[in-house]
């Protein structure tokens, strides 16, 4: 718990997946990174996305610059110092401080994408999703889908949010100013890369913020995405209302320069849309949307992200920072789902993605939140239509309120839902969502229920890579090669362990039956005993019994 | 664990429900069960449905006979001995002796609604489900759903499984031949109708089944449901192929006396059914199916269930135990999803629920199983066509393979999704599924999640009572009373704990926001003081502003 948590080994893919083996797979030139589990009984060895990145590497030093080269090879950045020098923020060490590179014009890889260019970056997705590289690249110029790569984070290995491809799963991490340091957040994101986060949301609020965030970035495989307005609230004491574009703009700025690759912008929340939330059960409950209403109100004036949104596109072109368009006016509750204040804000954001999209800017929705399942539908409708296909990232949504501790839950059964509806990619929930800060167990227990989630409608959409792992797993366990399904299971060790709590014996791994029906109940047994006769005379029998069967039916019927 | 279960307290439901109160409401001169949360702050109570039965029982005595004078009182049963005395059967107590009664024909719910009168059992359920008795009636005169009372378990507490009324899960447990005690099950009982099973099945196969059985019934407030032709293979050493129709008659009158109150009877396994499964990846799972096959193979003979099915009916009739029809070839894994096997089975079905209609004999359709998000729909579809509307009862169903450890989760989505579409019931999965006996804490995980299933669909079914729990829930979220969400809680002290790991200090009870967010960021405390100037001048502000404001817009469309 949060009190005290043991160290993390420094191979935590091994750790987290005995028996599998991570592969660098040489593909189209690129050194692609696979989960690779290899099978007996002939099986051949299934190979999974991996999101781990590389292992054993001194958080100090942070990850070696995968993207650095192509980056350079572009020529369309300069090197430069920072806005905010490193070395003058307490707590980051010497071997994390790096200089900026700054964009002459648009280097995002959607003006790469309209130019009709392939980047190397597109070309890493296509062997991770098992497409041609056009069909990135055409996705990403039809603003269908975002790869974000900021150019001041070269550490990360590329990847895609789009609903043609595998849907992602992000978790948040950051520390509140009530709990949890620096070590516990870089062990978090590590984590949390290891359990399957596509990308991870530093949503720290508390002390050492911009340190915090240097340490993640430097560290992360996966694209960091932040909320700047948290920082630039920090920097005018917590009052919201003190807060003014400058200050933001430099916040931004300093994490573009840090290599923050996406970053929530709530400039959707209108001062006309504040009206709509007064007879809410739970009023206005995303912090950053909370934050610019009370701005607004305080000064009678319009959101200053939506005043001063052009100069925020024109920043973020320059270091190909995407935006998450925010949903500040989400339903926190089953009672405000899918009412005006919502749609008013998604229409906006429709507004804003074509104001974005002609700077080059990549762009994602964010979306709720509590809604029941009937409701889910029309959520991913009205995003479809009113933001042009752009990809929508939804925060499960919750669809009941009544179970706090458990709405990993209760919000994995409506991500699974909007997933399959062609949300591009969700935001986790932990079991600590509305009670307090997820620790290192929350992070894990929340991947695993989304990564279900994803998987589940990956499934539903028909992916051509998602049936071979279900396939596989299934195979293994009607052959009874329990090792083979715990290896391929998506936690390996919490499947051998709850198989060990009644069966430990090593024997028991071979044995044709499990604790739960025992030996003479066990219908796979059985079945597969089955498997031979059927096979070879059944059908002929069957089909015998067929014309005397009938009459036994007549009978029934009558 | 397993091996050394703490004992459970005699009250549990105080246990649970820390700051709930059992009320037995007088309703339509029943004294029926609800847990009432009292709240804070000016707020009603809530009530909600409750299923844990009276507290602080000896359970060698077992519970008190609820409807023991109402079964009497119809006068259509005759008390009798029992064709196997329970004074003869090892490990049964005196306290929990009981003889048997027997009907004079069909003494069953369906044949007093048919004959339009409604039963205490009637208004019973009327009064939980908060609808009229006639509702009732007319419901299950209409097979749309069963009331599952046989009248040698008079100690049940009257439910309704249908799809106008509230989803109900069940939750199996019963021991097997590898594991677990009588003592180990009753508790499980205790604990899982504690924790909101319905229904619960004992699924023993162990040794003790008869006695096991005893126990189980005599103190369980919930119907009990079995799988009769377990005991059936116990008895004959554990060979289908000797399975005989005289030693199924023989338990299955034996399991009516005890008072079982429905039975899972796999007659819907054809021999032409089984060569349909010979090219699945996971064959046959179910192990009643499995079981069926074998002995039609060995036999070369339809399966003996079907050729006798109206045997088994004149049978159940006498005793009002309900037929939950299996399916005994439901897919095993993705891959065998929808496929022809598990089709043609529903049909045969639906075939036999004609059949067990014409006696009077109250029935129940079982679903699969493992079934892709995309392929869920036609199953409940064509059940609802093939099956005239009969309850449908499905096993989840899981929405991918590849998670054992978690099924509670991928089975939840599937369960939620099935039971919005119109599942009566929802047959649990815990987090051992394909991995072993679960043990106490299995039961609460899978009994969480499918509670969350059940009223997330009956949210989204639209049903009158399910928003009050939720909007309640939420009111108390955003006002800071985390006492009153506390006690709301589906399991209050999981949400509690969660909550006091980071901010254990009594005054964090009252304190406007929590560790996920901290004091500056809490969007609810934020918005809540916005609240009062929204509803004053708010409105007339935006209005003001939004004159103005055409003009931003219009700058950044352009």
């Amino acid at each position: 718990m949060n009190s005290s948590p043991k160290p993390l080994p420094a191979d935590l893919f091994s750790h987290a997946y005995p028996g599998s083996i991570k592969v660098l797979a040489e593909v189209d030139g690129l050194q692609v990174p696979f989960r690779e589990v290899p099978l007996t009984g002939g099986e051949p060895s299934v190979r999974l996305y991996d999101t781990s990145g590389p292992q054993g590497v001194d958080v100090r030093q942070g990850l070696p610059a995968l993207r650095g080269a192509w980056i350079d090879a572009r020529g369309d950045t300069v090197q430069g110092e920072r806005q905010r020098d490193p070395a003058d923020v307490p707590r980051i060490p010497e071997g994390l401080r790096r200089g900026a590179r700054r964009g002459e014009g648009a280097v995002t890889q959607l003006a790469y994408a309209k130019r009709g260019i392939i980047t190397p970056e597109m070309r890493f997705v296509a062997a991770r999703e098992g497409c041609e590289p056009e069909v990135v690249r055409e996705e990403i110029a039809a603003c269908r889908a975002i790869l974000p790569a900021n150019i001041n984070h070269p550490e990360t290995e590329p990847m895609i949010i789009g609903r043609r491809f595998k849907v992602k799963v992000n978790a948040n991490i950051g520390n509140s100013a009530v709990t949890s340091t620096i070590g516990e957040e870089v062990d978090k994101l590590r984590w949390a890369t290891v359990w399957g986060a596509d990308t991870v949301m530093d949503l720290s609020t508390g002390k050492d913020i911009h340190a915090t965030r240097e340490w993640i970035l430097r560290n992360s495989p996966v694209p960091i995405g932040t909320v700047p307005i948290y920082e630039a609230l920090e920097r005018v004491g917590g009052k919201p209302e003190a807060l003014t574009w400058e200050v933001f703009r430099d916040v931004l700025i300093e994490q573009a320069e840090q290599g923050v690759d996406y970053v929530t912008i709530h400039a959707a929340v209108l001062l006309r849309h504040i009206p709509l939330t007064a007879d809410r059960v739970t009023g206005i409950v995303s912090r950053g949307g909370s934050i610019l209403a009370k701005w607004c109100l305080a000064h009678h004036k319009e959101n200053f992200l939506y005043t001063h949104f052009e100069e925020i596109c024109e920043i973020a072109a320059r270091y190909d920072v995407a935006f998450s368009l925010g949903d500040g006016l989400r339903p926190g509750s089953i009672a405000d789902a899918n009412d005006a204040a919502q749609f008013a804000e998604l229409k906006t954001q429709g507004e804003l993605n074509r104001v974005a999209w002609t700077y080059g800017v990549q762009v994602m929705n964010e979306g709720p939140g509590h809604v029941p399942m009937h409701l889910i539908a029309d959520n991913m409708a009205k995003q479809l239509e009113w933001c042009d296909g752009a990809p929508f990232y939804t925060l499960g949504p919750l669809t009941t309120d009544v179970a706090p501790g458990y709405d990993h839950i209760t919000s994995a059964i409506g991500a699974a839902m909007i997933g399959w509806l062609g949300t591009a990619m969700l935001c986790y929930v932990t079991p600590k969502e509305h009670l307090g800060l997820p620790d290192r167990d929350d992070v894990k227990e929340g991947l695993i229920a989304y990564r279900i989630a994803a998987h589940a409608a990956d499934l539903a959409k028909g992916h051509p890579q998602a049936r071979e792992w279900d396939d596989a797993l299934s195979k293994a366990r009607f052959e009874f090669r329990w090792r083979d399904q715990f290896r391929l299971a998506l936690d390996p060790t919490t499947a051998e362990d709850f198989h060990d709590q009644t069966l430990p014996a090593e024997g028991a791994k071979i044995a044709h039956f499990c604790s739960m029906c025992g030996p003479r109940f066990c219908s796979m047994r059985i079945s597969a005993e089955l498997s031979d006769a059927a096979k070879a005379g059944m059908a002929e029998q069957a089909e015998r019994f067929r014309d005397s069967g009938g009459e036994i039916y007549q009978k029934l019927e009558g």
